[in-house]
Parts: structure tokens; sequence; C-alpha cells
């Protein structure tokens, strides 16, 4: 119980924290979104193209912005960026700081979707059957007096007539899903060495305590602005309720000023 | 518990998180309503569209009115707008935010069911069929003796005899759908870069202290309206509480008045 | 209640048992990650060994790095290494240490990956089924007019017509899964073995107080890091709460200086 309050008091404390969090779960819903999203490929040679770069891509651009949107950092970074410079001078550092920590949360849900549709493989048969060679494979069916280049644009529909219990079909699919597997562990692989030498090389680069300095700053700017918000709020109900007390009072006055002159002689 | 509280108190606290809440659940009914909601198309050349573009527009329009209806800005916007001039100055700046806030909210549950239809495209079909190029597809039904429109009118009909284990309605209907989530996608894409550009760009059009105060002030209004509210209550009770008890005095005092004068000579 | 409270405690009082504890979540992911993959095998007698070699090595040199960039000792190591030489001399052994200990949490789940495949056999044969002798079993399909190779290569494809119904194929997945096992079994004996010789052996070699030496050394900059960090966010919201504070005085101060003269005369 202590401890849950200390892990809820940690995820309330900065906004990174809460940025993660959310992140996280727009990945996660991201997945979700690719799971229960129904994928339908047109299943023409000159669409099939179209609407898997259209899958591939307009996704991924709505999540990043969504997490640009959602992204307490990004608030933050605004107000750093733009207040005018009182007596604390701007710092281009921790507006940097917040912009690069921005984009990486917002970079992890498109990146989500773009792996987990590769890793799935359906987008990509669709995108690159056409450009398979047939005679790879054996069973080509060539009874159906349509040109080579729309049987193939029809293997990602799996219930067409033409494939019904054909293993051509099956062995095509096979072949591009190994491909488009083999792409997505490929950039998951460079994402994950990236990230790893950005963590081990940073260091050499920057000098450290200015970079404490900065998550310092950024830090603060998110409390500054956490307080000031709470401080309003309880400025505006102290006010509220000084008003409404005023009302009230006047009003018992006015009550007493319209009550009948006679009743009020008669009191002393 | 602690942290319970607190969560419920910062719900309870400004207008700003009941609304968000409330807009979030209407959204959510919309999905459901949507996906419970018994869809079927006339099937007939001069309907499909209208009954259509009624599933399409309809709806949201109530939902719309719905969100207007429900939300608490509405109520503090036409206050604010309505109360006379007493002390304090009438800010058109405050109802403006108020306006536009309502309007955010009331508008997400009706984009929410009209993206529902589009990626779901059952509605887009209904209502393109017609105008689809038949010959785009082969296996177009010729045997029936019905006008192609009449045929393809028929298309999002899946029980239809027509289509009976035929691959052309399936066809068409992934055509129809491709085009319908394409729609979809863009809108959403249109309006989550709207709004990211919005959030990023809109510090640099007003300055940030302005809209600091206008927020502070329709955080106010609403304390203020909830504060008052509760006051009249109290008010109200403790002044029935007085007339009440007041009643109870005069109706013992009437009996004390009313009862045989020779019971009170007798006492003394 | 107790217990728990008791086991949390642990869980945040030093680095290594949360590096520890992510590595065991690491190697758990890495275990659910094998069984929702959907391995799919080419077929192909050409792509077959790439493909079961891009399988077997790519995901264990990703999960190799996200243990290198999720562990906490990395940064504890990164900074000691880095830190400029003040009153604290550095010691090479502590970084040393540190650095055994951050390789050997990031082995942990390569390693599970490795031992679940081939335990499950399911890419060993992909990769080996085109090097097994066919004439060790009996069944062979020989009426396809394809070549032996390519018939050995479809053997981990269950789906495919050729060995519908055949024990050819089981007889031969159930040879190459012998051997994956045995391999997976022999890699595991030799690291137990290793990891039980290192630790009854390595007494031998080093000096145990300058052992015990460098753990507490290693523990306290992890200790240091986080008190530092605490520390901080105090610092920020105190700092905060004050220039909030500072904010309202002022503002209050305005708006006494604002009010008409009459009142201000009249307080005196």
């Amino acid at each position: 119980m202590d401890r849950m309050k200390l892990v809820l008091q940690y995820f309330q404390s900065n906004s990174e924290s809460i940025s993660n969090g959310i992140c996280i779960i727009l990945a996660l819903v991201s997945v979700k979104l690719y799971t229960s999203f129904d994928f339908n490929c047109p299943c023409l040679p000159q669409y099939n193209k179209l609407y898997s770069l259209g899958v591939m891509i307009v996704p991924p651009i709505i999540l990043f912005f969504l997490g640009v949107l959602v992204n307490r950092h990004t608030g933050v970074m605004m107000d750093e960026w733009m207040r005018p410079v009182g007596n604390r001078s701007k710092n281009p550092a921790v507006v940097k700081y917040l912009f690069s920590a921005m984009l990486q949360r917002a970079m992890l849900a498109p990146m989500v979707w773009i792996l987990v549709t590769l890793m799935d493989g359906k987008i990509f048969i669709c995108a690159f059957s056409v450009s398979v060679d047939p005679s790879l494979f054996s069973g080509l069916p060539n009874n159906t007096g349509l040109d080579v280049i729309k049987v193939m644009a029809k293997v990602p529909c799996k219930e067409d007539i033409i494939f019904r219990n054909s293993s051509f079909r099956k062995a095509v699919s096979r072949y591009v899903r190994c491909y488009s597997q083999a792409v997505g562990w490929s950039i998951l692989l460079f994402l994950v060495v990236l990230g790893a030498m950005g963590r081990l090389v940073k260091p050499y680069f920057d000098d450290h305590a200015t970079s404490l300095q900065t998550r310092y700053w950024s830090n603060y700017l998110d409390v500054e602005q956490k307080l000031f918000d709470e401080t309003c709020v309880l400025h505006a109900r102290d006010f509220a309720r000084k008003c409404v007390v005023q009302f009230f009072d006047d009003m018992r006055e006015d009550a007493v000023l319209h009550l009948p002159q006679p009743l009020i002689v008669s009191n002393p």
C-alpha cells in the first residue's frame, strides 16, 4: 500500500514519467488497432501497392502526431520557448532536450505499428505479390484465362476462387512473408543497436554536468507549471467563495431593508 | 485510497475534467452503438445513396447536440454571456474560450462515428457500389435479365441469390472498402495534423499570459457557479428549517391560545 | 503484506536487484515472443538456411542490445567511467565489475531465446532438412517430378500437398528435432557447469576483500546517483513553489495599487 502510493507519486511527480506512460499506452493501442483493423487488399494490380503504402505510412504519421499532441513535453517546451525573458534567461539546451525527449516518445508508437505490420507480413504480401517471379514455384493456375500479373495480384485474397485448395498461393505468401519478417527484424536490430550505441557513446560527446543541469531545468519547468495551475485553482476557489458569501450577505441586508417599516420600528 | 481520493477530487475540481470524461464516454458509446446497430442496405438503386447519407449524417448530428447538451461548458458559457454586467466587466475572450472548448468536446463523438463507419466501409459500399465500373472485375452475373445498375445496387446484400458463390461481389466490395478506408485515414490524418499544428503553432499567435488569464477566468466562473449552487442549497435548507420550526412554534402557540380559557387561569 | 513490502523494498534498494528483475522480465518476454512469433519457413532450398540463421541470430542480438540499453548498470558504469576525477580517485576494478555484471545480465535473454528455439526444434528442421539423407527413411514421395532436394526442403511445411498424410515428413522432422534438442541440452549443460565452476574456483584466484570492496563501491555509485536525482526533484519543487507564491504576492500588490485612490486614503 505504501509502495503503491510511492509509485503513484512517482507517476505524478514529473512529466517524464507521465509522458512515458502515455507513450507506452499509445504503443499498446497501436498494436490493438492493428489486430482489430480489418485489412483487406483490393487484389487489383494497379491498387495493391498504393493501398499497402497507405496502410504502411498513414497510420504511423497519425500516431506520431497523436504522440506529439498528447505529450506533456510538448506543452512544457512551447511554454519555455515562447515565454518572455524575465529574470531567468532562456537556455536553448533545455528546449533542445525537451524537443528530443518529445520526439523520441512520439516515435515509439509509429515504430511499433511499422514493426508489427512487417512481422505480420500481410501488407508486404499485398504490396509485393506482383513482383514475385512465379517460375520459382510450381502450380501456377493457368486455366483461368487471366494475365500472370492479375493472377499474382490475387495472391493476398485467400477466399478467391482461383486459389481454392492451391499450395501455390501458400508458397508465394510464405516467400514474401519471409522477406517482410527479415526487413522487420533488420529495422528492429538497427534501432536497438542505435539506441545502445547512443547510450554508450553519448557520454563521450557531451559534458555530463551540463546534461544533468539540463535535466534538472526541464524537470523544474514542469513542476513550476503544475504548481502554477494548482495555485490558480486554489486562488479561484478562494475568490469565488468570497464573492458568493458577499452576495448572500447583500441579499440578507436587502431583505432587511425591504421589510415593511412597522416591523423595524417595533423592534427597538 | 488517499491517491484515489485525490484523483476523484481532480475529477470534481473543475468542469474541464468532467467534460473530458463525458466526451470520452460519449465517444465510446458511439462506437458501441455502431457495432450493435443493424445496418441493412435497401439494395435498390434509388434508395441506396439516400439511406447511406442518412446513416452517415443523422447520428453524428444527434451525437453533436447530445454533446452540447451534456457538456458543462455550455451552461457556464450561457451564464457568463447572459449575466448582467455588475462590478466585473464581461470578457469576450472567456466566452470565446468556453465556446471553442464546448465545440471541440462536442465534435469528438460525431467524428468517432464517422471514422468508424468509414473504416468499416459497409456504408460506403452501400452508397457507391452503383458508381463502380463493372468492367474492372471479371464475373459479372449476366444471366439474370436485370440492368447492370440494378445488379450493382445488389452488391451490398450478401445473401442475395444473384451473388451466391460469386467472387465478383467480394471483389467489388473490397475495391469500394479500400476507398472508404482511404477516406477515413485521410480525415483522421488531417484532424490529427491540424490538432498537433494547432498546439505547436498557437503560442506564436496569441499572448501566453492572456490565454493563461482566460483559462483562469473560465475556471473561476465554473468554481463560482458550483459554490453558488452549494451555498444556495445550504441557505435554502437553513431558511426552510427556520420556517418549519416557526410553523411548529406557531402551531404550539395556537394550540395554547385555542385551549379553553379556564385552564390557563387555573394554572397560576 | 509485510513480506510483500520487504520484497518491494529490496527491489528498490540497489540497482543490482532492479537489473536482475529487468533481465528476468526480458528473458520471459523473449520466451513469450518466440511462442507468439509466426515462424514460417520459406521451404525453398536456397532460402531455408538463410532464414533459419536470421531467426537464430538476429533476435538474440536485438535482445542483447536491449539488455544493455535497459540495464541500470550501463548508466552507472558510463557515469563512473566518464566523470572528472575529483577528490575520489577512479577505480578501474569497479568499472570492470560493473561491465561484467552488465554483460552477464544482458546475455541472459539471448541465451534463453537460443535455448528455446533449439528445444522447440522448428528452426533446426527448417535449416537442416535438406542435409538429411532421405535413404534413411522409407516413403519418400517420388511421383511429384521434383528433385530430391526440393522435396526435402518442403519437409518443414506441414500443410504442403506433397506430404499430405505422409509419415515420411514426420519421421524426418523427428530425426532433426532430436539433434536440435541434443544441441540445446549440451549448451545448457556447458553454461551451467561453467557458472558453477566459476563460482567455486573464483575465490582461489582473487582476493575476497578486494571483490567485496568493489561490490561495495558499485553499490555506492548507484545509491549516490539515485539520491542525487531525488534531491534534484525536491529542490526543483521547493524552488518552483517559492517562485509561484512570489508571483501571486506581486499580483496582490498590483491589485492594491490599482484600486481607486479614496480607498487607500481612507485606510490610514
